[in-house]
């Protein structure tokens, strides 16, 4: 069922609470491909309902980032969650999530800050806003859907780590679930934004996971030295790479990692033919 | 019942929802009088079961502010609760709250902050990051009490507009029913900070709300002009007196005003040795 109203959602939640049913939440931002495919399946096997939301979120995206050509899929995202056991498509307007014509900064709409320790790093070091975007977004989705648990990809893996904070600090009874990376056979973590490449790009792009496939082997091999697994990156990377960071810190806190160990995440972001690509991995996992 | 932690109250909470019984929220700090009482009587007669949540809460203070010296009166206020009807009263620690040793700013909390132009005015000016708190601590206890209804005060009416833009920003579900001011019979504004006065003080205390009737009662004679209505005060003020702000704003959106209305509402603070005392009214009302 397609719905775009917070109202309809908020009344077929509703309802089904009152039949003690538990309710599974996916946000998206649609433009659904294999990785929001395994989020789906977890939560429609964990969860009686499934909700999954569809919004390109206009306050997480920068000055200068693919707002207006961010792919839009709706007809195809829906007939993709009907199939597969969704209950609710939600996709509301901009409007209906921020009011029209408000003044969607900080002067004029409540926001919802992760902690700066969080935010200053990575990703977050040149999407400056990004995640005060997204824990907003977020936020009001749990407040519209009131869902049981939540799921989230582990390839946006600072934004889960920021979700998790957002839930904690404020008491949100959000049970959140992480979900593992999707890759294609070659090795390319799935995104929405592997649209804009082309198949020569995709080749350049593989670069990512396996610079990160390699760190973690060195690893295993008995390096911890993080300068030392960061050198054995540039082998792989050429006139077609612009790499943003290569960055080692801790899975919980993100706090740098000097020494790695199990709990280390590696977490790496590139351009390739200008289109921004992000990965990660964790050292200690398989 | 008094309780202090989290897990407690949602377990006793989640037992009355299954009842299908409703919830109504009053947030405190303690030092609980007879504005406080007013509202609890409001909650006890719209909800099935009532929260009183009793939290001085150190995100919300200021430097230099009185946090250490706020009168703290918890077992006067269970009682007076239990007497009232109050089903919880919820006393957590900072811990409870914040997280043992966790560092309380926003380098690694995460916070709930509203718009820059409801906050950058009246209280707000003067206490920075204040509202900051209220605002997260407020949201922090409407996710774990998950109250139907909560109940403030219209005392703190810069406070009570605040939250209600930020339920309605994050589209909170819960009902926020304001209360109206309780005052002693000389008129002064009750108040836990009323404890700070001598009762020499609190005579030059009157005056805010002199100031405020007289000014009302210009404006029903006809006078509309801010700045006329605003010269009415002075003649009410003397060495006694240290006037923060006087100030007249639509009562919804915070927007100043030049040419009063009934929608105005004339907000005051004064500090009266040493004290700093607020009060206000709505010009239509009444």
């Amino acid at each position: 069922m397609l719905l775009h109203t917070i109202n309809e959602v908020r009344q077929q939640v509703k309802e089904w609470k009152k039949q003690g049913l538990t309710v599974g939440l996916v946000p998206t931002m649609g433009a659904l491909h294999n990785g929001h495919l395994s989020l789906i399946k977890k939560a429609v096997e964990k969860c009686d309902k499934v909700v999954v939301s569809v919004f390109v979120n206009p306050i997480q995206f920068c000055a200068g980032e693919d707002l207006d050509k961010y792919p839009r899929t709706l007809e195809a995202d829906t007939k993709l969650c009907e199939d597969n056991g969704v209950s609710i498509v939600f996709a509301p307007s901009p409007s209906e999530m921020y009011g029209e014509g408000q003044m969607r900064t900080n002067d004029f709409l409540t926001y919802v800050i992760p902690p700066f320790f969080y935010v200053n790093k990575l990703c977050g070091k040149s999407r400056v806003g990004h995640f005060d975007g997204v824990c907003t977004v977020v936020n009001k989705l749990f407040n519209i859907v009131q869902p049981d648990c939540a799921f989230f990809g582990q390839k946006d893996a600072q934004q889960l780590i920021i979700i998790k904070k957002m839930v904690k600090d404020l008491n949100i009874p959000v049970e959140i679930i992480p979900c593992p990376i999707v890759r294609e056979d070659s090795g390319l973590a799935l995104s929405s934004r592997n649209k804009y490449l082309s198949e020569e790009d995709k080749v350049h792009a593989l670069v990512l996971n396996k610079i990160l496939n390699n760190i973690k082997s060195c690893y295993q091999k008995g390096i911890k030295d993080v300068e030392m697994l960061k050198e054995t990156a540039y082998q792989f990377l050429n006139e077609h790479h612009d790499l943003e960071y290569l960055e080692f810190m801790d899975q919980e806190d993100l706090e740098e990692v000097k020494i790695a160990d199990d709990n280390t995440r590696v977490f790496i972001a590139c351009k390739v033919a200008g289109v921004r690509l992000i990965d990660n991995i964790l050292l200690g996992e398989g």
